[in-house]
């Protein structure tokens, strides 16, 4: 298991991304408009994404906006299993999100556990 | 510039730790008090850090805590010089929290920015 990114909820993934760019020399490595969100990757160049999230509808990200204001929405922890991980969560008696490992972003696969059972931390796995 | 830790607020480093040892195959790196704040920070095997912070005292955490519960508090990212990485933060317009490098937990040199410059995420430079 090793740090992915760290998810940020923003109005606006453009200017967030441009600032971060020149303040983290990081570069963005991807971009896409997936299930609802603008989103868009920049990479450090010494390791780590931060993954800008943008609604483009009023899904979750849109009502976490409206709710709590811009900022880190969840941590990302990358394994080679993401079905494993979540056996190891169910074990834990963590609260799962999603049962099963789904599409997410970028065409990994993702599963989310409730942060309710984390700490208040939502985490996500992911597996490249 | 890359990846080096998730801040967590927390009511209970001990009990959280325990969990997420257990759940992201982590393993405790460095325990201290400091600052008012018992620290633990959590190694994933594969890179990056937890940093679990409780309040011993009623500084920021906890009332972090008070506002808005248990949950990710900042992210951090680690640099050769912090000095330079405030520099040019600074020439980008960004609020400091802390103008110049000060002695952090497990003895690095950190520097905060003021997350309403940043998109609502609270940044911290380290420097080990």
């Amino acid at each position: 298991m090793r740090f992915d990114h760290v998810g940020v909820a923003t109005s606006d993934a453009t200017e967030l991304g441009t600032l971060f760019v020149d303040l983290l020399d990081a570069s963005v490595a991807h971009e896409e408009t997936f299930d609802g969100l603008r989103i868009r990757f920049l990479e450090l160049d010494g390791g780590g994404y931060l993954e800008l999230l943008e609604p483009v509808d009023d899904g979750t990200i849109a009502r976490y906006l409206d709710r709590n204001g811009p900022g880190i929405h969840h941590v990302a922890l990358a394994t080679d299993d993401v079905a494993a991980a979540l056996d190891r969560a169910r074990d834990l008696g963590i609260e799962l999100i999603d049962e099963a490992p789904r599409p997410g972003a970028w065409g990994h696969d993702v599963a989310f556990l409730h942060p309710g059972s984390t700490g208040g931390v939502l985490v996500e796995f992911v597996e490249h």
